[in-house]
């Protein structure tokens, strides 16, 4: 059977030279899927860097709005392609096709495009900055190259590298994208990028603004990430392969994001648990179980105080995860990775309350896993027993008190998001002004009474955090428009001549309603004449 | 004699353990000056980063109008000492006391410190966004841990570790800062360190909140800017030293801001020579001779091309580069810096038109450097002929056409600015279009008609650019409020309890003036109930 081709300069063309093939699996058979994906070699990437390098020139010319009519006309494509494009993510990554493919995922993507194209349209988010006193004028604007986007397997159209947030950020930023396909669903991001060249093509832009790959081996990606040709990089997956290619692109000095590992704690303060503790278990479970575990803001961790209330909250927990039948998981690595993450937690004094072993079967599947830990050992051993394991597991830690609860929150590494639940009526006030400034540090996102996994794009969102959770602590990667900012340089104006001027920066705001930084003020106005 | 004391932990006291001393020297006289200055051994490094780390949780509960009151008294305090630090830093730069140290660059530090205080007085530059809907709430807050400021030689009051830019935006932003003074204005720095610790004690501020060490060895600066108490490092200074810390702290996740080396071209387009070559031969030289030519921004290659009125514009610049007396180094490394430059530069091409060596003497002292190079030599080594050589020195690159020009604008590497002068009447135009574009993207500031060694402390400035220039190519370095946002993270608030927001995302306008982003639009009302 031939190969799959890639998405080069505008055409779909066989890979040159490639170091050879992969498939996908269906998680829920185990079994191989026909289609056949070629490895990139170093071939590919050169002439997509080249192409990369010239749609960047052009896109120095082409205009924001067409920049917007674009990715509306991107969502079209893939609302057109729903059946096939929820048909091809369910046989690649076991999630049902209907309602989390069909009726979330798939909106929720063509939503962040529509987003991304009002952004681009509005401009607003490049903060034009006009000093009129100096005629110093400064706004963000694109990187002059590709941003090379690794999408990961948990989100086969809502981070795709071809469709997904960062992708949509990227372009509404006005870079091109290289994107690699997660080699777990290649053949959905091939559909995707299908119709992303057919809506380049409706609009009249460079077609070589979005290319794909789907696989090349970890050192020309590391080559890839730290070319001259390259922008900046965004990438979500695994700590491992992500600090391998912060450590590429950090040489090299081009800017990375990543969003890497998580284990996103749970504070139950000592009130929520007496009031409301039943309920709340259930809610813990049902977000640790959503998408079989594999969301990256899946709570880990849940911290309590081990009294009477903590420790029927633990019985109730573990009920749940007992009785509930475990998803199925995005590929066979998941097992290897969730059987480590619990190796690691094991050796260093958690122990299982239930689950901790794969099931046997035709899918992809791991035992619905609670662990528990006291606060000291916690102590002990704190990085260790922040291993990621990603799957429907979670740590409950048993602190002493409140100090030792405050203790075990200075000790969290980098989280993306962290939670913390309290009395509805105020009794747990005090407890919260203790753990909540400890905790705020450590995540990028603080939450009361609300579970992490539901990340709303929304202007506001962080999805970021500190490092390990990402590469650094001022970025989001959901959220317009500050996501673009990721995908921007800061380009400053002095005493340049007014019909020079990239529009943004004119004194006629170029839309009417921009909001710019004018002498210190926002405004949607021109600058005064 | 004995050794000066450190500030750390509020106290000036004795360095623990210190590796050795050392003293400055006088650059117009090659002499030492008296003072022994501690190299400082790891005991001072923790005993800092633990009192910041208290500073730092202390901060939490400042009200910003506290740290604004203290950059003002902290200004005022400078301003009471006018006498004793212009004298110092005199003798310990060989900076001019009179206009420059006095009447320049005083007076910018306290304007740096003033406009730092009225952004944290103002609060807008956190960008406070607000999703009513939703319930999201987001803001840049301080990072939680010391910012280390590493200043370099050549602004010993404007860049100064514990006075300069950076040391004012990561206050204005939170931060407790730890300063590490330059080697070559230690007495400088000390005297700046007393304006600030009694500025603190004035303002019952944390007196944490600004420590200074004079100098440690390079592993335990690594040591330093990677350490789990840092929030952020900035740095201004050498390449070799840039890198190797930036590599450190990239290693731990660490954010680390670099100022590092740029050649700041000057594009002179035939027009414009044409038009006015004499005089912009007299404007270049003054801004390569301004501070000895030990500018971030020094012009460091003037690209045109070599027709008659490019030739007479050359013998006009070398004129001036041969009549003028040479200023004095900083010290004696800028000597064997300088000729390390040069030697790379005419090992790759480039050709002495004027200078080329140390000046005898009683002052470091180097002669006013000229070089050219055809652009086709350039072209075959663009690396190799982009090597600072930081003092007044400049090459002009010999184009044979506009299209070589423009391969050569190509093939610069990232710089803090690029400039193009053009004729004042439109008629170089069609060669503007096609310089700019590509030098739009190596730098930072782009300018028009104006030499880039003034860098006006504007918000809509930006000290900053692409890689060698600086680590990353959308943060900027001077310009309030945009430099405070490099120590800063985003924190997001989702679902949290009206009472346990902090004051910038609660509804009501925290000022009643602060702008916030509200439901897609800047205000500086309260949120509509």
């Amino acid at each position: 059977m031939s190969e799959e081709p890639v998405l080069i300069a505008g055409e779909w063309r066989k890979a040159e030279h490639p170091l050879g093939t992969f498939t996908a699996v269906d998680p829920a058979t185990k079994a191989p899927l026909a289609a056949r994906y070629p490895v990139s070699s170093f071939d590919d990437l050169a002439l997509a860097l080249r192409a990369a390098d010239d749609a960047a020139a052009a896109l120095r010319n082409v205009r924001r709005d067409d920049i917007a009519r674009f990715l509306e006309q991107y969502a079209r494509e893939i609302e057109s392609e729903t059946d096939a494009l929820a048909d091809v993510a369910a046989r690649e990554t076991g999630l049902p096709a209907s309602p989390r493919l069909r009726q979330v995922e798939l909106p929720r993507t063509t939503n962040q495009l529509r987003q991304a194209a009002a952004a681009a349209r509005d401009r607003s988010w490049c903060h034009a900055t006009i000093d009129s006193k100096t005629n110093i004028r400064s706004c963000y604007a694109a990187l002059g190259g590709a941003v090379v986007v690794f999408g990961p397997n948990n989100f086969p159209f809502a981070f795709n590298s071809v469709a997904g947030g960062d992708f949509a950020a990227a372009i509404a930023a006005g870079n091109p994208v290289i994107g690699k396909a997660n080699t777990g669903h290649p053949g959905t991001t091939q559909l995707l990028a299908q119709c992303a060249h057919r809506a380049l093509g409706a609009c009249g832009l460079p077609a070589s603004m979005v290319q794909l790959i789907y696989r090349t081996p970890p050192e020309l990606g590391f080559k890839l990430v730290s070319h001259p040709s390259v922008g900046a990089t965004g990438f979500t997956g695994s700590k491992g392969a992500g600090l391998q290619l912060k450590e590429a692109a950090d040489r090299a000095g081009k800017p990375i994001y990543l969003e890497m590992s998580s284990v996103n704690p749970v504070f139950m303060l000592q009130g929520a648990l007496a009031e409301r503790g039943a309920a709340l278990a259930k809610e813990l479970y049902d977000s640790c179980a959503l998408g079989a575990g594999q969301f990256c803001t899946r709570p880990g961790i849940t911290v309590l105080i081990h009294d009477e209330d903590g420790a029927s909250f633990v019985g109730e927990l573990t009920a749940h995860f007992q009785r509930a039948t475990p998803g199925t998981l995005l590929g066979e690595s998941g097992l290897r990775a969730i059987a480590a993450g619990l190796s690691e937690l094991l050796e260093h004094g958690a122990e299982i309350v239930t689950g901790g072993g794969p099931v046997e079967g035709p899918r992809f599947c791991f035992a619905n896993t609670l662990l528990r830990v006291s606060g000291k050992s916690f102590l002990a051993s704190p990085h260790a027993l922040q291993a990621e394991a990603f799957g429907t597991v979670n740590m409950v830690v048993l602190a002493d008190d409140l100090a030792q609860m405050v203790e075990i929150a200075g000790h969290l590494e980098g989280s993306l998001t962290g939670c913390v639940y309290s009395d509805s009526r105020g009794k747990d006030d005090d407890a919260y002004r203790r753990v909540a400034p400890v905790l705020r540090q450590k995540v990028g996102r603080l939450l009361n009474d609300k579970m992490p996994t539901g990340v709303a794009v929304s202007p506001a969102m962080n999805h970021g955090g500190p490092y390990p959770a990402t590469g650094h602590p001022g970025f989001t990667a959901v959220g317009i428009p500050a996501s673009l900012l990721r995908f921007a340089a800061l380009h400053c104006y002095d005493n340049v001549r007014p019909h020079r001027l990239p529009e943004e920066l004119g004194d006629r705001n170029p839309t009417g309603s921009m909001w710019r930084f004018i002498d210190g003020a926002w405004s949607q106005g021109d600058v005064a004449s």
